[in-house]
């Protein structure tokens, strides 16, 4: 599974780099640490390359243990699925953290590849679910609204998720994804959260609602509505990696929230407004508790 | 300017609604608080469009001035600029507050309507340079590594931020997106901030360095890198419209951050990440250095 080509651009710099090899032109054109196996640019100083990585991974570890787990022998297999209508922060959150795995490879995963309409944005697949092999290191569904509520009873995306949950490292999700989870069975007997509005439902689908903003429960971590998918994201890169390299990451995202206001609780935001914005959900917890069935 | 067509699912619920009207059903398709001037879904009862818009607006709103900007009569013009190798979420944490805004159009515009690949992800353009008129309400570009250093010399991609920017409401961006306003010279003598491994880029652009993570001097509104978008998005927001619409917006997304670590920036990462992350992103702070000429 081969990520897009990317232009170099005709000015790229001819200054002198210290080259951390094939992996920093993969990263300079992906974006942040995305150190990912690529096909390799043209071999350039495979030396100071090895060196390099090598730094890295010694700076961001501290055994043997920690450096396998930053740069695995195997590729790890994440499958981030998407779908018409979900929230695209609740992908793109937790994407800009895993992307900076090592040696990893992200699919983005759909029922075809035809590009999905996502609140305002367009994502274009790089899988299909037939395409995606097992085990997956990590299985992971965002939220959204209608469009999960939908997403609860698609035969396509449920048998995908009940095939890749039986054996997936974790079970993961963002925002009113645990609703589909849930709907697959996968939450059953398991704690779990999701938006704060849809909180009613969880139980419906057999798991035990926690007011959390992300929740671990053996293999399965859920977490709080949309932007609580970079919560989740550090916290899983944390498990699979170290804490040093997950530090790493979050300084890579400058993630050092200063909210302007405290509203991101029903609590903070006080009643009114929780008020308007749960009369304004109400039709859709209303559908996601009759798909909850 | 239309927004793509969302696939209005089979499984749609048949459970009587409280309807915000035309509003609710774009809002359900599109995700959160997406209240845009959508293609009229079929007029279902639209006293109780009316009614619901009114008691939103009234409920975040203290007196007539903040109804109308709340909602606009007409509507607002936001550019979201995208290109090649941008981080995504400099783009979608402020997208995911930016599109809850009521009677706005959110255009996401490139230099063609081609996919545009960023970060491992693949986004779909709305429009081209030239199909966007102005005056804009907000003119907005997110950063990125290297390939937001090729944007610094795109004579397109200038062009098209010098002619809004002279006539833009709000000149913004997030992350190495301003290095980008810079390049154009709209930040000349403005305070901006950046991601803060480019932060002594800004000077030789013609900027005043501000460490905070959102900067406003003027109609210029900056931010520090990538996750800082959902903090600006929040404060863009309420410039626009009131605070209460603000808190609602921040609740809507359930931002309530709780990161695992304080590892958000070198201070809290200490010397050794800090060190390692610099070490990183040398060479694209050199060529961002040398594109500031």
């Amino acid at each position: 599974m081969t990520r897009l080509e990317h232009t170099r651009p005709a000015t790229a710099t001819g200054i002198g780099r210290r080259e951390f090899g094939r992996h920093l032109a993969a990263l300079a054109a992906l974006g942040p640490l995305t150190l990912v196996d690529h096909q390799p640019a043209a071999a350039q100083e495979p030396q100071t390359h090895d060196q390099g990585m090598q730094r890295l991974v010694d700076a961001l570890s501290d055994d043997a243990a920690g450096k396998a787990r930053i740069h695995p022998a195997t590729p790890r297999q994440i499958a981030m699925v998407i779908y018409p209508g979900m929230f695209p922060l609740d992908l793109v959150g937790p994407h800009s953290v895993l992307s900076g795995l090592m040696n990893t490879r992200v699919h983005i995963v759909a029922k075809s590849k035809a590009p999905v309409a996502a609140g305002g944005l367009t994502f274009v697949p790089t899988a299909t679910f037939d395409e995606v092999g097992g085990p997956l290191d990590v299985l992971f569904v965002p939220g959204g609204g209608e469009g999960t509520v939908a997403m609860m009873r698609d035969p396509a995306l449920l048998g995908f998720l009940r095939r890749h949950g039986a054996t997936a490292k974790y079970v993961t999700s963002v925002c009113t994804g645990s609703l589909v989870l849930g709907a697959a069975g996968l939450l059953t007997g398991y704690r779990a959260t999701t938006h704060w509005v849809t909180h009613p439902v969880l139980a419906k689908l057999g798991a035990t609602p926690v007011n959390a903003r992300v929740v671990e429960d053996r293999n399965r971590i859920t977490a709080a509505g949309v932007s609580a998918g970079i919560d989740f994201g550090l916290t899983l890169a944390a498990r699979m990696t170290t804490e040093k390299y997950a530090k790493a990451l979050q300084l890579n995202i400058e993630y050092d929230p200063a909210p302007p206001y405290q509203a991101g609780s029903p609590k903070g935001a006080g009643e009114r407004i929780t008020a308007v914005m749960r009369e304004m959900y109400a039709p859709i917890v209303r559908a996601a508790e009759a798909a909850a069935g």
